[in-house]
């Protein structure tokens, strides 16, 4: 993304807690990119995590970089290869562009590809501005039965799409979600509308399993009182749940999930542990011959994503807990990082 | 199924169109069998045929046999062997009772087995009659959340199951159904269930399409004014769908079915056709890549059948147009037999 | 693909039975495109239907073109975009480009993408020639121990992984192969590589039947003088193959495919029956469950099948029948034209 | 099993070391089992752990026991119930037999059953004898082609079965085999046989390395001088292999698993770590998106396996390091406990 003609208003991060509403170069798209005029965009918790300590695994932020890689907005200027979409068009930004030529890309499993450019991973640009330039293909079209808030949800349900997918889940099944942050939510929610017909969801904050039980699940187990494991197999008659997923970012808790799977059930790791190597018990995953899915980001899951919240099998307004307008983008990001017990998605609007 | 001591009410046919509801001998449960009282049973195409024309495939009505397979009821004698639904467990019946020692049946695949003894298949006798006695692991546990009619039901979706399972169905993918019977009913509701996003059915009654628009279709097509291969095309931009499901018994319509898939999609055949041999699209199979998926009757799909309806992922109820008691059961096959455009889905209630 | 400074030696088709070897532009490859001297072509039956029928399929001879896809050489330019291989890199040249942007494409196969290139398939240059200009990474390094012959066979080797892998080929399966021409027989070897521990292949040429048997058929059927079913039948204890695949461009013989397969087992279309649509039997896929395949060329197979050829898996050279030199071209499409019950796989390498 | 009239010689293991070869009752075989007379046994590491230890996860030898589940023998007397194999029939003895009711059986996992009974586990007999009653349909026929020493290794190869099957296992893939032991040894095999096109085997001993090369490893690595994962990376150009299993029985080993495999591939763990939980790299099977899959001795795997060794496939002659016959079993074992860097396959033959 090179610099274009023309400025716009965008949310600069300069060091940990420097976020700057401010005054950039207007992205300037190549032959195969358009430019969104961005709309709308949700806080991920990787923004804040930059925002609170200026690095987060191999990345670091270094320099002046716009983050956000939730957005949904309106192609303004179409681009030069033909195929893309029209200008006038509501689109989601998918916001990691692979290259298209390794045998990764090629076989269909491009988020694994090792040259990815991801927006808004230091120090690429993200959609924290009024404008982005995408590439045409990953400026996926929004019907208009998705609305823009939904648009700015495509990015973490296209995870739990993922998720789904790589765990094989399959209609009927049993499921528990570990973690009711904005992620395990959203699993929740897209394995239901995959045909999970019975979910049990996991956390220590009260608050968040009251949300998941609006939500619809089938339980929720406070894991600060009670033993996950012992009453999952109490709901389960001993079995355990078919599909087990982790999206909780605790080692303790991941290690936790082979416990609550049945036999020859399965544990797709979604949240990344604080810990990068930890005990975990091998041992059940060979006696209940189970399997244990890695997911990292997402492939082809935009459009599933899309046509997900088009038809209506899943709602995700519920999760937004505040609004803000990009003007005060630096308020939603300080609000963010101080309140992470209140807040579960973000949005922030363009006027 | 041995004849035990006592006796018991059953619809018995004899030859076409001689149905009578007599008392007959109260079966004789095995050590591995529980008696089951039936209070509910649906009465399905099959059933029908043998009435009307004596025969189907392979299978023909030379001596007096109890038909019904789609049916549930409350065991009131436990098998010997334990494990199995305890006295006053309300079952559904799964009719097919496997070898359980081919490779087929050992693999998972026992609806294949060579040696499946099939209720209702005759000469072996079927559900229609106040008692069966029904293998213990095959007569599935209803919980409270699922009624007698969705529980006579568990056997006609689980023909879905079986459908949408075979082909792979993905959540959020587009698909169409030919045939807006029964099965074609079904089946588009297990696939929303699955999480199919679009849903068209194509029919040549106008009455079963507009019930397929009151059950959820995304759009329904008179195959008797419109082509279902152009009015796809139509609707998907060009495309096609990513699932086909043949459910139409009609040749014709069965080999209409790869125009309407998408490259790299598939077509599920459910429905037998009215001809073993017929002008089939092969060219279309290769050009798109497709898969052809044959299904016959089902494996491991009574218990997520029971799952989908106790969860709520799908109603049946609005296909039951018609509604008996057992002792007019011979009122009910006339009337279905007479009526076939009229009559969705006849129940017949044991008082 | 351009033309460039400079001029080569190439095979170009006019018109039917109008083959001229004569001095045409080099190509002028693309920024992302490698120059590759071409040492080897195998011919391909297509080559040979344009040659006698001047079309196949879409494709229509309506001014001259180079035909030839089966060819590996060496990297003489390399591409300006880095990541390709290095000149001097010995390569096996992947005919079809995709878009890389389309659904499709994105998910993995790339085969089917609507705006593929395929080189060869007229107006499209093929590889008969001095020079081809190909797409960097659909220039596929070859080991050492893959020699020319080898490397020339690494398309229809392809074509045959593409198609084991279509069939979800599992090791310790039986198979049969209808057709034994050059893709029968080499998805037979595919097959064999692939696990496959029984290989009955069938035809109407002994010449070609024993040649199957050389190359390891379990058991050859003639079926000009054998019923294959029946064949099959008594070789299977009446339980037919796991996986059968047609290469047969016979209808009759594609329709005979389902009755060789085992009840689970599955069909793999490979050849393009010489009728679109023509009687197929519908009702044995239902009955059986099978799974019926389409195949259409190849994705993400070529460097597979260099791993089988450079490990040893399998020995194509007793599959070439007959060798020319470029110069001598002309006759080699004529001798093969001529004589297609002698002729296996005709190389033609370059001086 | 119960006790039959007549009596046989058989191992019996009363407690730690106190192994005797003695009289016993001839076992009595159900209706719908056979009586095998066994031919030939091959000693597992399991069977020396209860010799040395008398106890191996849940199971304890509190009561005199025959060990042994890895036998071939001949049909003495057939089932009462028709359909198994005939008398003189050759056959490889599957030795865990499941209830066949649950839904783990019924859908073809039944090496899962939670009441499955495993012939050797204490306190249930196994085939160090001259006789075995075993069910019918887990007699599996062996062709002539099987000596009685392969079909002995019928089932150590259905645990390779099972782990090339439980990882997907494609074939052109390279593999990485941890554990030089008899079982990574015959994984290592059967992965070949499954196409397996790269094979590298990690372990310590150099003995079993230079097995391991004459068996056909494409490299070997000792874990004693060199770091497989950054020798792994040097073979593969820095991508890993696309499949790495575990044989190795090191919890330390297991955990370096998931450091050799490739972006997108699995880890198959197929012995059991010394230590039930322990530090493991799940950031790693994250970033990568692995799979890591469980494996639990085997479902459906001894036809397969059976087909393999028939078809020339694999050979396991050379894993025989030392032969004994039934009358110095005492010997074998007694040598096996003492000797276990010596020994790779024990096998004992019933004069």
């Amino acid at each position: 993304m090179k610099d274009g003609n023309g400025r716009m208003q965008a949310a600069v991060l300069y060091s940990p807690r420097d976020l700057r509403y401010e005054e950039v170069p207007l992205p300037a798209p190549g032959p195969d990119e358009v430019l969104v005029k961005i709309t709308t965009n949700g806080l991920c918790g990787s923004d804040i995590h930059f925002y609170k300590e200026g690095k987060l695994g191999p990345f670091l932020v270094d320099r002046p970089y716009i983050p956000g890689h939730e957005a949904c907005g309106v192609v303004v200027r179409e681009a030069a290869t033909p195929g893309g979409p029209r200008a006038g068009t509501r689109v989601a930004v998918e916001p990691g562009i692979p290259c298209r030529r390794c045998a990764l890309c090629k076989s269909g499993r491009y988020n694994l590809c090792r040259d990815v450019v991801f927006m808004s991973a230091p120090p690429i640009n993200g959609t924290f501005a009024q404008f982005a330039a995408v590439a045409a293909d990953f400026a996926h079209p929004l019907p208009q039965s998705v609305d823009e808030e939904s648009g700015a949800f495509i990015e973490p349900v296209s995870v739990g799409v993922q998720a789904c997918t790589r765990a094989g889940l399959r209609a009927a099944a049993s499921i528990a979600v570990i973690g009711a942050g904005p992620i395990g939510l959203v699993t929740m929610l897209v394995a239901r509308a995959f045909g999970a017909s019975t979910a049990y969801l996991v956390d220590r904050l009260p608050s968040r399993l009251a949300l998941g039980s609006r939500l619809g699940a089938t339980a929720v187990i406070d894991a600060s009182t009670t033993d996950p494991a012992a009453r999952v197999a109490e709901l389960t008659e001993g079995a355990g749940v078919d599909f087990v997923f982790d999206a909780s970012g605790s080692s303790a808790a991941c290690a936790s999930a082979p416990a609550l799977a049945t036999r020859g059930g399965s544990v797709t790791i979604i949240g990344w542990p604080e810990k990068s190597v930890f005990p975990y018990p091998v041992e059940s995953i060979i006696e209940k011959e189970l399997d244990v899915h890695g997911t990292n980001r997402y492939a082809n899951a935009f459009p599933r994503a899309i046509a997900l919240l088009a038809s209506g099998k899943l709602d995700v307004h519920p999760l937004v807990s505040h609004r803000y307008t990009l003007n005060k983008v630096t308020e939603a990001f300080a609000f963010a990082a101080d309140h992470p017990a209140e807040t579960i998605k973000v949005m922030v609007r363009s006027e």
